[in-house]
């Protein structure tokens, strides 16, 4: 019991500590960044306190919004909830994480998510996470950037292949034809061998990789010149963004139905969304080329 | 069998002539609208035809996206999906209607949605609609004006108040701390009495007044002058409307469950929409006031 309260202040303390460097990157290459950070606590499903956590809300230039958000919550789970999460009977619930999502201004740079949680119900001990790539734009030295960086990531365990193909079946708006909500990268969930331990050290190593994986794509796309087809592009693919998140994310399912904070949950909502019937970008233009990567791909 | 055949193609040609004419409507206030039609079928859950629809997209100065639909499927309904609609085990589906939303795009005209639809699951018959508001400038006079129109509408029968009640409850966004999506309206479904001929008739009524809720508010808004404020708080009130639509919604969730066609169930989300973490507007603004009519409040 020691030693499990042990590894979830280790994790707590991990993400938050990579909460304040993800800031403090993205702040270095937009100077103009404005960090907006709201801490809050919670109530569970039987009204106890439950945990909490620490919102923060990025805006700048090169950064339209953007929310990079750690949490820690506890408490009695919904009975139901419970055994859909498949806990052991259990209503306990401990879970810690951070989330984020970077939605750049310049259509030339990629939208990205990602997140690292570490989850407890009843005696039951998981981590789940990963990180995808949301372009605009046919730039596909960026794709294998990311994707590269993931690969070599997870290389010494061997898993990029599963968690890159699990990601790609997870982002996918199965209402749009099976077409996915970005080029992917990796999803993993459930993860718990016998030494929860190295479960995290390994979780821990992946999360640092993150900024690596982006931030070079972001330093070398954020100045460049893009046009209102780029933008127009962007708003529509940004509205699908929306339906994802909306319709299947379960990220976003958990945080309503375990009483999260909604303005925290919903913050990885674009700031600026466009909705259009049957809307398809110009044949032949870079957002058609653009619409045939949205299907599994092999970058790496 | 062969009356209940009789009844059903009533309801049909019924919604088709009634989409012609609130169309027709549409374009009297707004000489501009385009309205592009798509006529489509769909393929059920074992792979058979089952029916289709007519889909119309309307855009022009007035209105700045709308959606006036109707469709007729059947066929076989994933079984699943047949239990949770509360049939009798049977698998099959029986389901027209008419669904409308127009977005305009002066803040100071209100959004509105309508459906009315006959179904059957198996051996059973029911009909359900409705028809609410979602103003963003504090005109009340218009609330007062669709609320006793369909006081008035529902008096023969006696359940305004309940079925306003229905619809204050249905359209609330419970993850936004039960704020409504609008300032309702009339919300019924599964109304099945002995006599479906009667039942048809009621809701049959009941649609007619829907240009009537709606149009006169139309007419002497569509030219008010507005400001950016007003446009501002617009855009982030069809965010909920998203949020809305694709959380909670059930038509949209029964659509995309029943392979319905997608992009004419989503052509009720609004063309141009903001998100913005915990965005309120200024204190003692109209937007302010606005804020606390998306609340239960008697009306008529």
């Amino acid at each position: 019991m020691a030693e499990r309260d042990t590894l979830r202040t280790r994790f707590h303390e991990h993400v938050r500590d990579l909460q304040d460097r993800i800031c403090a990157a993205l702040q270095a290459v937009d100077p103009g960044l404005v960090i907006t950070e709201d801490t809050w606590t919670r109530t569970d499903h039987v009204g106890e306190e439950g945990g909490g956590g620490r919102t923060r809300v990025l805006a700048g230039d090169v950064v339209e919004n953007a929310g990079v958000n750690t949490s820690c919550v506890y408490g009695a789970l919904d009975p139901a909830f419970a055994r859909q999460l498949g806990g052991d009977g259990a209503d306990t619930l401990w879970a810690a994480g951070i989330s984020l999502i970077v939605h750049p201004r310049n259509p030339r740079v990629p939208t990205t998510h990602a997140n690292f949680r570490m989850v407890g119900v009843g005696a039951r001990t998981w981590f789940g996470g990963g990180a995808d790539l949301t372009p605009y734009y046919p730039h596909t030295d960026d794709f294998r950037h990311f994707h590269g960086t993931w690969r070599d990531a997870t290389a010494p365990w061997g898993t990029y292949a599963a968690w890159k193909d699990w990601c790609d079946r997870y982002f996918t708006n199965t209402h749009r034809d099976g077409e996915m909500r970005g080029i992917g990268g990796i999803f993993f969930d459930h993860v718990a061998s016998d030494d929860p331990a190295a479960d995290q050290a390994m979780v821990r190593a992946l999360s640092e990789q993150f900024l690596p994986s982006y931030l070079p794509i972001v330093q070398r796309r954020k100045d460049e010149a893009w046009t209102e087809a780029d933008e127009t592009f962007m708003l529509h693919r940004r509205g699908r963004y929306v339906e994802f998140n909306l319709l299947h994310d379960r990220g976003t399912k958990f945080g309503l139905q375990t009483n999260g904070r909604t303005d925290s949950i919903l913050v990885s909502l674009p700031a600026r969304v466009r909705f259009g019937y049957r809307w398809s970008p110009e044949p032949g233009s870079p957002h058609a080329e653009m619409m045939a990567y949205y299907r599994p791909h092999d970058w790496a």
